[in-house]
């Protein structure tokens, strides 16, 4: 807990992965308030109820005009939708941390990418969001291990990519406090490209292995 | 050794990683024929000399045509033109361990790949030659580990994908000659799209770690 410093975290988007790093959070000391579609989404107050007094919600732009650290945790296909209802006034010069992957479920089982190869949606969210300071991470890998990567009997590896050092460095600290000993630094935002393609190998391990609770470490 | 039979292996491709291969090979015992595009290719002739007297070259179809195992180590983007020079008559029947990358240049460093997503190369050569026996496998680190992993401190995963299990049993042996320990096996050749999509976070990691001498670990 040594990089420990108490903030206000938004959290947009109120599924598994927003559940999981909400709760974190909370645990971990932070203000956090869960944003979504409506003022006052069922699972958003479940959460906050559940989680109070300092987990609340409300709409994705009060919960990113709250925030200090902003996480995207909708799905890929409505994260621009959803950071454009949180608004560019709302995310400008604060960290997005990105967890969201642009899954493809419109060609069969298991599910492609919508951006994949020459860009990414890391990169898309930046360029639509250029006063943002956004750093991919915590993408490749099931929620419960982002938040707990001591769930698995070995150490294993988390990414980043983001152009802001600064902001990298304030994502490292919360990884660090959420258990991670292996934060790789890919470089800029670009290198988003090589993290949301793990998600083709990911889901095929994961029919392989018959679990979801495994994750890439970086042999040396 | 256990699973050690002596075999007659071509090698497609007179680059750094069949020649990797084509002397791990030999080193093991195999009778191995490099192949390339001409009859008396300098690369594969210098290295017949250095490897002989079980190390030979020739065309890819007299490589094809000599061999039990068709090992393809030739570009990514010239792959299919190679396949077909060896000759469908060549491969048929034969298990065809697909080694190549489908790396694309023409869109700037670090390179993207020309097919991915909802295909790949692996997926491409097993349409191409319906009659060959197509394992992916390799294709997802180093020249040097692929036949040596041990150089790493510590374990890693070498992945596989194919249709035919017998196939795979073959390829699985050699790989267990080569020194792996942990051989993942991904499922139909499909599971090829995961693998190949490892590269664009490998080229971002030899930046970011400064060396090709990583590789990925499926950590439970």
């Amino acid at each position: 807990m040594s990089n420990f410093i108490l903030m206000k975290i938004a959290i947009l988007g109120t599924g598994m992965v927003g559940v999981s790093i909400g709760t974190k959070l909370i645990e971990l000391g932070h203000q956090v308030k869960m944003g979504s579609r409506t003022a006052d989404n069922p699972k958003a107050r479940e959460w906050a109820d559940a989680y109070g007094p300092y987990a609340s919600q409300g709409t994705f732009a009060d919960a990113a005009a709250f925030a200090e650290i902003v996480f995207n945790c909708t799905h890929g296909q409505s994260s621009l939708d959803a950071l454009n209802l949180a608004g560019k006034e709302n995310l400008e010069g604060k960290t997005l941390v990105d967890v969201a992957i642009p899954l493809d479920f419109s060609k069969g089982m298991p599910p492609s990418l919508t951006i994949c190869n020459t860009d990414s949606l890391g990169e898309t969210i930046q360029r639509a969001f250029p006063d943002a300071k956004v750093v991919k991470t915590l993408n490749t890998l099931n929620c419960q291990l982002m938040v707990n990567p001591k769930l698995l009997k070995s150490d294993s590896s988390v990414f980043m990519s983001g152009n802001d050092a600064n902001a990298k460095e304030e994502v490292s600290n919360l990884l660090k406090d959420f258990g991670w000993n292996e934060i790789i630094d890919l470089g800029d935002i670009t290198t988003a490209r090589g993290t949301e393609q793990l998600l083709p190998i990911w889901v095929r391990l994961m029919g392989a292995l018959g679990t979801p609770m495994f994750n890439f470490k970086i042999a040396r």
